[in-house]
């Protein structure tokens, strides 16, 4: 008998029907003889209703105040769930983050979980009950409503397996598992059976939209083998665990794609040391996440520095650079918004040389120009014109034999 | 420097337009000078909405998810209303029923309140914040989320004013108080400036639909003086206060009207003692309330019984008699669900004769029959058909002077 902590996301729990048949899969799972604990999300759309309903209220949103409201919808969900559960003949109870004893700090829309104390979980569990327990919240050491952030429900998911040393955190959504590259974008691409949690990260941070990085983080933390499926195929999705050594690997695992990001250079710096350190602590200081980062220097021996922020952060992060250019000498700063990355993620590389030489020539010969270059043992990225990405990934998915037979 | 505490109702909240027009009012009572604890419901009509959700999702509804997905309304409005305060400037922080410390027993969605340990209100109040405390919602002795039945927003209000001990408990609300008669049934109808707790539990029990018993006899318990106003016009609406013995009272304060009740009548039981002691064990075993009662005994020693519930309860009450009909040797049970009953209502009732001759002699002038007769020491209540309940109304308020000049 094993224990499953099931999530389930918005679109798995978005109307009456959905939230039966999630019911009736709980069902079934308990007939086979396994323990479940079972974690939602808010339904559909219902948190962006919230947000109109508090922008139709006052400009001002005190992120207390933000958390009190957000937490509404998973309440709503996890107590119409029970009530499906029960109708099904499953015995259950719903918990808040609060009362499932998920302990976060004080940083309100954006919470880390400082401890899990699942005692009530584990009652319930003893007692033959299925839990329903709200994702995306908990309580701070204030006792004040916090929530964990974007992608705050898988994390709530993931800790909840980790604290009751689940066999398996399945996490459903509206796919049926991590894919070779973006289906959207590739229409060869396949699911990929198993993936490991290295690969995983690669892809989260590179724009896989499967999973969050926080949570994959997590799970590779704890140890808790992840298993992302569809809620509305029901079939086996993919697998992200250790790295088995003893497996044979994919040299390449998927292209993953990301137009989010800009690109800032910052020229005709004088090449000595202390400017780069300079001019990221100009942005850290403002928050501003810095991605890839590359720097060149020439003959002249003055250097540029590019690197590549989330769009929203691009106007900041121009202003940041402006104000330290007198003190780091540069002579100009630039940005460029139409850029894209493409990348190739896969945890055989490390053993298999030429897969840089590859990339680099079938994008060369499709007529794409490189801009900028960032490895990892088990990545590559490059930097490309925004509109050039779609057929980047087709070319890398095509010459990487990833293609469905 | 008074502390007020400020219920506002489903209507009062029911759109962002009127949660900042709340704010305002909060932030005016609070530029006077005064502290505020703030008590919401939920959202107009949201709490139907979550029940029409509910009721698409399963044919079940554990009263414990019931509780959990019903609380999700006033959490909304909570929140919505402290961010509304924010932006006017002034500081608030919202509170669950948990949070607040109201401790119900573990009756799911009619909880009744055992404790009161608002800490965390008085901190926010010493702190200089306006406390928006969750109406309607408590956590009970097993740590589960309850909620208060009908009227429990006001019902928390009252105890929230009581534990603090606050001057004043207003009652915001889409009326400007409590009237001489319903506005819709008698269009002369006025607004009464001050209104005695026993007479506002007299109309609450015969169909005044202000306020609910509970709440009524929770303030007189406690003290708290109730004042019922608009949320739409802010005038000053009804002081419901303790009865002050120099003042002088009307005679008659208040018509009331209620068709929401149907008679039984047990006919031709044998006058012997037990018999109405028998019968009325029978329905209180089904949980059914009765509430007027008369009995004749006819020259033959054969006695009619009849008695008045809620429609709702109408079949179970009729089964409950025929299922003692041959234990109490009755001859017939019969059923009538087109009565009305009329009240007259009034303080001052008590040292004043031929009261009741001239509410008779009103009804019989107009060819009204009266069909049951009940009084208390400030009440005449009398059941007359359904179809006449309008207009005796008006003719008895008109009788006893209660016309707006």
């Amino acid at each position: 008998m094993a224990l499953v902590v099931q999530k389930y996301g918005g679109t798995s729990v978005g109307d009456a029907e959905r939230i039966r048949a999630v019911a009736d899969h709980v069902a079934r799972t308990r007939a086979a003889g396994d323990d479940v604990v079972v974690v939602v999300s808010a339904m559909g759309k219902f948190t962006d209703d919230l947000i109109r309903l508090a922008d139709d209220v006052a400009p001002t949103r005190p992120p207390r105040e933000l958390d009190m409201l957000l937490t509404a919808g998973e309440r709503i969900s996890m107590a119409l769930v029970s009530m499906a559960l029960a109708a099904c003949g499953v015995e259950s109870a719903s918990f808040t983050g609060s009362q499932a004893g998920i302990i976060t700090d004080t940083d309100h829309t954006k919470a880390k979980i400082l401890e899990m104390r699942p005692d009530r979980i584990r009652e319930a569990l003893d007692a033959g009950l299925v839990p329903v327990v709200a994702g995306f919240q908990g309580v701070s050491t204030e006792r004040d409503i916090t929530t964990l952030g974007r992608g705050g429900s898988d994390v709530t998911a993931v800790a909840l397996a980790a604290a009751l040393k689940a066999d398996v955190c399945e996490i459903y959504t509206d796919v049926t598992g991590v894919f070779s590259a973006d289906p959207r974008v590739v229409s060869t691409a396949r699911r990929l059976p198993k993936v490991s949690f290295d690969e995983m990260l690669e892809m989260a941070a590179t724009g896989g939209r499967v999973l969050m990085l926080r949570s994959v983080e997590f799970a590779r933390r704890h140890q808790v083998p992840l298993h992302v499926r569809s809620s509305f195929t029901w079939e086996p999705g993919t697998w992200i665990v250790e790295e088995d050594p003893t497996m044979e690997e994919a040299v390449v695992s998927a292209v993953t794609d990301d137009t989010s990001e800009a690109k800032i250079t910052v020229g005709g710096v004088p090449d000595r040391p202390g400017i780069a350190a300079h001019l990221f602590r100009a942005l850290a200081d403002r928050s501003i996440n810095v991605d890839m980062i590359v720097q060149n220097t020439g003959a002249n021996g003055l250097t540029d520095i590019s690197f590549t922020v989330v769009k929203t952060d691009l106007d900041a992060a121009r202003d940041a650079c402006l104000a330290v250019k007198e003190e780091i000498g540069a002579a100009e700063v630039t940005t460029d918004d139409q850029i894209g990355r493409v990348t190739i993620v896969g945890a055989g590389m490390k053993s298999s040389p030429g897969i840089t030489a590859l990339m680099f020539e079938t994008l060369s010969a499709n007529g794409i120009n490189i801009e900028m270059i960032s490895t990892s043992s088990i990545r590559i990225s490059c930097v490309v014109r925004a509109n050039r990405v779609a057929e980047a990934v087709r070319y890398l998915h095509t010459a990487f034999g990833l293609d469905a037979a």
